[in-house]
């Protein structure tokens, strides 16, 4: 076993636009042992955000998939990069030793480290319900001051990022004073590249899912090679038997990966 | 609009052989003016039970799929034919004016009619962790007497119906006697066929997921008929834009049935 | 044991004027082998509405002897026909092998198979509490949006179902709108007759009480006929020994039965 | 306003037997300027015992009367006397200026300031489910160890009282050993009398609920006198218009008291 | 054993210029056979209010100390008078007989007996999260209406009594007709002579936490002395052992009293 | 601002003799751009363990004190180094820039990512309760399986390491076959040095709570230094005005530190 931890990180859409840019941004921020790849899906016919139900149970196979992967690679942890959280306990299912790690869980456990309240900041009044039932599983609906949503649909969060970031203020602001929140959670992987301005205007923590996605994973899969703090396999993590699956022939098939960037 | 109250019944796997059994079993407790259909999926290497949450990630995406073409094709209600509803809240996105059914939330709406606690009979100890989330998700935590399992795998629930029965009996006794529980669930739609003899054994209702589901569907089907109680659209509840679905040609392909029958 | 599901409506005041619209309403909507029964109660000295849990006081003992008679006659399913819900789980300690079913939860869990988040638009401020009550006691405390009141009490609803209509309008505009709604419940039994105006202008689901309460019990009681899924007599469900109950000679007299009207 | 605080406790039965016993009981533990007055009720055909909900929803409205009749009379508080607190709400709605305590409530306030987890030792398996609604409605579920059953019904825990002390040490030893309780309370008022050795045996806190209501009621009249702490009738608190209960006549008859003693 | 109760009502700050004050008031409020001694810390360095977290961390220690003294000197219950109830749960397991009681928790459970739903009025919006947390470990979370602040700190609430009462009632009003409360709390123990107006005006009860306190200190105290409800030592209930406390010599200072005045 | 992350660990009692080998263990794993200071207390009359609150009560000033040192000295992180988290939410109010992580929490935290289900093995059944209220406040009451006690108080746990593995051992066992736990947490940060050996042996995560802080405290004080994550500031999360606190004097004498050691 080598000193370095691999973070495998799932851009789960069908195009590769994101992955160079979001690599450079963790090749950034990583500790010097660490190697993180980054890939995107190779489906055809997928859509190019997730902002549905429908659009995320397309994808949730490929999470599964990936995991399978991730544990067959050596991977040490794995990240589903999207804010819903999609597919996350199905793949933590199969994901053998590697860790998997999601946004919103990853985001909300570091928020309340540093504040008692925090508010999600989303794109749209349809996210809410869904992502206050994340909130919801991982135990802190009594740390959720508010959601707040800023008018923007996924596919436009990054096409204006001075309007993004200006409704973004906007929307914390009114958290901030009417909902009480005393911390922000940026509530998409696309918001990228503005938690700093905000976090500066606005005087309290503001946590960018994907910075808190990346690290948490990178110090889980940390934690797993110091520690052999893998996960569990008994009672609910249980895997299905290897022979079934071969049987299934489900695994078979090449990973499902259209491209795959390192840093 | 014709009397006919149309039930679309999806055993999410990929394979036919109990497709014929169930639609049978449905026509003959079904009403004079319903029309089921069972279908199953056409996806090779499909695992044919769904245990595991890998397995279910398999056909999530199916689920969306189906749940489209009843809408399309004027299916009052459509059930998820798996007691762990694998994509409910999914199918219930896309589904249009089609009210989506699952077993384990029409149980445990019927149930907590019948009795204040129950207890779900479970195959495997596994499964308890990830049923006892979508009870929770529906409400009804604080009417779970237990879960108990009778240590019987998907596959082998009907191989020998007596051993299975037997082993059902006993659990239900335990869970009536040392967990207090008033009514049982039978926490699988492979146990069917059971019900009647533990009911008469045992005193108390046992609810059957099969026989739940399919008339909880027929019975929302009917008041969409009626009322027009179809599903909301509003904030949560709306389905992608229908250009942007035709963009992505999510929806371009065949829906992924490999057989359908008529009762 | 015939084909017919018998099913027992209780009007639960003793004038017995809307005995014969609210019976109307229901054979209109009935089944082909349904019988809906009527009843008013035959009690004087009773308020004419239960807005209050001092009139609902008076009127539970009434609740339990109907019971009694309900599984005597043969009912399949008994309703109490008020949105409060009111002696619901005494009635179904002893209501032998009748269902009993009442609008609140009935309400309810309807509405939690169409949406995610509804809100109930109730008469007056006042009854708000109680009712909130029972949504969290059925399990969807998380579904319910908000309540709303119209500042109408029971006794106007019906006076000038224009004016109530054009409140329930505004103050379920403002339920989507402000608090996220995404179905509607009215709630109470004496806004029958307006939900149909009401989702068709708003577009959501509105679910009245009386239909999906009358449409559980014929669903349910339907369940009896069929499945044998009668209420459990176990534990919690079990009633007082019939020995006991001949020496308190609690039942001896007539059910207080004012009139009864069939359809 | 002289200085007497003015309690009414309530046999809610129509046996006088326990009257002058439990009059005596609390004259013998009242502050100097403390009257009690226990009445029963003059109902004929009324269960001597309140074991079942079907028993209870029979005297409920008496509850209500009675409250009326307290206020009327002056009395600072109003004791409802069963351990299901039966009609608390109810009578606390038209009770006007007296405060409606009931013993449920009464001993579960009270052991939370001595204990932190309680059992309560309860008759028989079937009052569990609706005495944890009522621990769960007063806000202490968390603190509940567990429920016990001794086996022994209502109408027989007075007839051998070395045996029902016997039963009780037993089951509260098992709460204490095998729940981990604090502190035990007696779930029934018809234990009366045994709380002391019981308490002398285990050296935990034995809370009577006798003794635990009639001092709350002495404790809450005494704080209506002093500071004003009436009941709200603000918002769920409101009770009807005194000139609708005038025109339905309701409270026209004499109050349904059979016995009244004073202490 | 004479007749006289004994309540020890601890100012858990340095300064004693409260003690008579707040001695005198208890003085005519309390019954003919009870003793009420008020100390205040002797400490130097203290904070004059608690307003801070910060600032209850220094004086907890001094908590357990006095509780200590209190058993030590055979008082029978022991006030800890701070709305924050600081170190309460810390004081109650070394209390050994002394029934340890405080203002929020006292509040609450006197305002649950008379009203559903409640507001607490506080000096600064910082309190409130830890106020709640309060309220919810005391189980009242669901009776809470809302937090109202009235923009001043602990050490101006006294100085302009008029404009503190002032700010009081229009809080207090905006509880009521926005947030449905049905009664109000003072949640701070400087706000005291305050309740009586702000009750007149409003018409719901208002209750002051020092009345509260002092009074539910009172009636358990006496409890104790009537039925032996000292506190429970069993389980998370238990103190250190007496041989260890020596060893460590923990309580061979003197107790940190500034100030005893008695009434 | 150098590279190096700060960590300050508190022993939060006045016995040195703890801080050399933890400090070994922790500079053993962690970082190279790590740097930990381990402390204790200075103060005399303290107890050389916490297991009982009263225990707690005395340094939870300290703790107040060290927070304020941690930020006056620049560090990035302090650990609070006992399992019952003491004074933790009010070090974090008086903290500035630096983070403050307790054990339990951290150890939920990190349990949370990898498995679904966990048990907690404690010392003694006195600490079930304290330690259940931390989960639950943390939010993952719903992931405890069980609370296991060995029956080794804290002065002891360390005295036979060899009994007190075997002990864990067994109830670990217990907890996975029992209560169905998937992972382990060791309920004490005196149970150090044999985590390896129960993880091993049982095949589940078997998480120690010192690890477990240490590293969570370099994650977060590292996120710190990256993305400027410091603790909020904002509502609940101020802490008192320096002018305020240079007026009482409060952190005027020299912080009670008794010994320090750097790794």
């Amino acid at each position: 076993m080598t000193d370095t931890t691999r973070v495998l990180w799932v851009n789960p859409i069908g195009k590769p636009a994101y992955d160079d840019p979001m690599g450079a941004l963790m090749g950034g921020i990583k500790q010097r042992d660490t190697r993180v790849d980054v890939v995107s899906l190779n489906t055809r016919l997928l859509p190019d955000h997730l902002e549905y139900r429908t659009y995320e149970a397309l994808i949730v196979a490929d999470m599964v998939r990936l995991a399978r992967m991730a544990d067959g690679e050596g991977y040490d942890a794995m990240v589903i990069g999207c804010f819903y959280d999609p597919g996350l306990e199905d793949a933590r299912e199969i994901s053998g030793g590697t860790v998997v790690v999601a946004p919103c869980q990853a985001s909300v456990q570091i928020a309340a480290n540093l504040a008692n309240r925090f508010s999600i900041i989303i794109g749209q009044e349809k996210w809410a319900v869904q992502m206050r039932e994340r909130v919801t599983a991982y135990g802190y609906a009594h740390n959720l001051a508010s959601m707040r949503a800023i008018g923007i649909g996924v596919p436009d969060l990054q096409k204006d990022c001075d309007f993004t970031t200006a409704r973004i203020l906007e929307a914390g602001r009114r958290a901030i004073e009417e909902d009480k929140a005393e911390a922000l959670i940026l509530g998409c992987t696309c918001s990228f590249g503005m938690n700093e301005v905000v976090q500066k205007e606005l005087g309290v923590p503001v946590i960018d899912p994907i910075l808190a996605a990346f690290k948490m994973a990178e110090f889980l899969g940390g934690l797993r090679r110091q520690f052999g703090w893998t996960p569990s396999r008994a009672w609910s993590c249980a895997p299905p038997p290897e022979a079934e699956l071969a049987g299934f022939g489900i695994f078979s098939a090449a990973p499902p990966i259209g491209n795959r960037v390192s840093y």
